[in-house]
């Protein structure tokens, strides 16, 4: 199946918008500029009055818990887990996960995210998620490694590689996921290392989240979360770590020298009253920084464009420096770097040879009135209801804000009965 | 005109969400509650899916800058403001100003405001803006004290408050528009402050919006801008002061005890780097904070909704207090406090007796699912595109999306005609 794209204007890799035709060749992009009139499309698309932008990626996610979407809010983080978060969780079943994940693709192809990075429980169901709504995916076992059921999550992990990395003709990558340096004692990561090393797997764990954390960390190892992993053979993995909110110099030097790519969630770091991730300080060091929603129940939508919003608006206020992050670097973090993130090597940009991964908005209203610079207004201005279509690996999610692959009426209802169960 | 809005669900002043029907009589919510089948009503309108919350008040915004959305951003204060504003500001003639503030229009309704505070030049035309689209409007002329025009700009207002105060059926009143404390010396201020006491009128000014500011007050005047506005007798007129980002203990004070409003605005404050006002402090000390959204071009939208979130959001993460501006609190900002800091009395809160400011929510789509908390789900998932329908003063502005007092194609039409011709 070959779509063009006619007339589009299209967000290029340095940050700038140009007028461009697109042609999507399988599930990859051919050319962009001006495609000639016998190029063989099976389907034109009038793209006219329309941005072209790489689908966003979120680089971070418990896409289940959507189910939880304000069950709990304005609560310490203790208080929240332990009376709120921890038992309803416990009440949730494969059948809720699934709809979880399902209320969650939903939410995500119409906010324009065409890749999300997930660590749960339960897998198999979100990576049915993942391959009927055409998503693409970077799933991972959330394993806590000191709980009871530690051993058989890190058998479900392994399980989870074998059935589903590389499925669903490659949209479905799955990594290891330790849930974190304070849930998985030393010995349990160094395993888990083995284990990803052996299998070429990457690992996709939270570090660094909050004070406390770094606090008991170095009490009880002498090091911090970062300095923790290295020694026990995480960081030869190839790490997403999501949240790295608080980063020592040294941690920062850690994370350039092996290549961490850290996934700031700037929603739930502000809701939960985590802190402020040292972007700026990670980017000029040259780590990677994608963007991610973290679960709804602490963001409490998976809207990307909102994340990247806010990564451009939350830096210039931390540093006081309006320069800080600017659009075209926001809307990157939340594209290419979001991509890199999670370890995808060929989607993210709107160029030949990568994989067609592609949102568009239409440019109406008074959020894109007028139009001096698109990139400023799709990331100070418009919101994600002037997404219009979007495709992932070739193939059309949505068009015109109307889901092609999933039931969006049923998901909502099959939702709402999971939800309505859980918190009886 | 008496419309009766069945079955909603209100959002009451005390943060929660019940089942209701609103009547409306004239320009007055008469009942909230089961409302009698016999009650006399014009036009019933279903309400049922749909969240009823009080009309969002933008409590400081300039909104003929709608017209400079997205010319400048990501620069340092000085350099955007001398090299690309201020040149093209000086372009800026009455046309530009009133399509400008009518693109605001559009935008404010769609969005949900149903009042918004207003401070620029040529001010007539943003009169007539606000008579048209049938918006409640607080409008006030930016006096530069220390600039050429300064007297005409004094006398201007004086005459846009004659002329304007209590117009369009009372849905306009004025204020003195002093522009801040670094550009108007103290005698200007004097002068406007026995001016607006002579005439009833209050003041509408920025106060410690940059440390700088803050800085060179105390260098030049040796007293903070709140001390130096004490001692000019602004403080007695009843003051809405916008930003106040830099405020010492005995500012907050002095803020107390004349009942000064702030009008807060994060994300304008995020964007341009000014800093994080201490909202927290000033709720505890009893000082009402309301909500704005500053300018479209530093901002650069006027969704009030944004400004919700953005404000419970960053003071959780500047305090690291996920207690702190929960999003009940966060809402009345928007609203009732942002009503009051406005200097109108009688609306901001779904009640019998204030006048018919609502907007409506469609809880339709992912983002409202599941429903535990439709408070939480407005504050923290839901964006404006679902706003459905929108009263001010008993009459409809907008209804399934369309607005009814504006034509929309034509007012872009002509903000891109003007934002063509003064950008050349």
């Amino acid at each position: 199946m070959n779509t063009l794209f006619k007339n589009a204007t299209v967000l290029f890799p340095d940050g700038t918008t140009k007028p461009a035709d697109i042609a999507v060749q399988g599930n990859k992009i051919a050319q962009v500029g001006s495609v000639a009139p016998d190029w063989q499309a099976d389907r034109i698309i009038d793209a006219s009055e329309k941005l072209a932008v790489p689908g966003f990626v979120n680089a971070h996610t418990h896409a289940s818990m959507t189910l939880l979407r304000s069950y709990a809010d304005d609560m310490n983080l203790m208080d929240w887990l332990q009376n709120k978060i921890w038992p309803i969780e416990a009440k949730m079943k494969k059948d809720d996960i699934y709809w979880g994940a399902m209320l969650a693709a939903v939410e995500m192809i119409k906010s324009g995210t065409t890749t999300f990075a997930d660590m749960y429980g339960d897998m198999e169901k979100v990576a049915e998620a993942a391959i009927q709504s055409g998503l693409r995916a970077v799933l991972s076992r959330g394993m806590i490694g000191s709980a009871p059921n530690g051993e058989t999550a890190f058998e479900e992990n392994k399980q989870l590689f074998r059935d589903y990395n590389n499925a669903a003709d490659g949209r479905i990558t799955v990594m290891f996921g330790p849930h974190a340096p304070y849930t998985c004692p030393p010995a349990f990561l160094r395993r888990v290392a083995a284990a990803a090393q052996e299998m070429h797997a990457e690992v996709h764990i939270h570090l660094a989240e909050t004070k406390g954390e770094v606090e008991n960390c170095l009490k009880d190892y002498g090091k911090t979360p970062i300095e923790l992993m290295e020694d026990t053979g995480i960081l030869d993995c190839g790490v997403l770590g999501a949240h790295c909110v608080y980063l020592s110099d040294h941690d920062i030097q850690l994370m350039a020298k092996y290549h961490v790519r850290a996934a700031h969630n700037p929603g739930s770091n502000m809701k939960l009253a985590s802190g402020i991730a040292p972007v700026t300080k990670l980017l000029q060091a040259g780590v990677c920084v994608g963007l991610g929603t973290d679960g709804a129940s602490s963001n409490n939508n998976l809207d990307m464009l909102e994340e990247i919003r806010l990564a451009a608006l939350l830096h210039k206020v931390d540093t006081l420096d309006p320069l800080a992050i600017p659009a075209k670097e926001a809307v990157r973090m939340g594209t290419e770097y979001g991509a890199q993130a999670v370890g995808i090597k060929n989607t993210g940009r709107i160029e030949a040879g990568q994989l067609a991964d592609i949102t568009l908005f239409a440019m109406k209203g008074a959020a894109w009135c007028p139009r001096y610079d698109l990139t400023s207004l799709l990331v100070y201005s418009a919101d994600s209801s002037s997404i219009d279509t979007v495709m992932v690996d070739g193939k059309i999610l949505m068009e015109n804000r109307n889901l092609l692959t999933l039931d969006e009426e049923r998901i909502l209802f099959e939702a709402n009965r999971c939800a309505m169960r859980i918190s009886k």
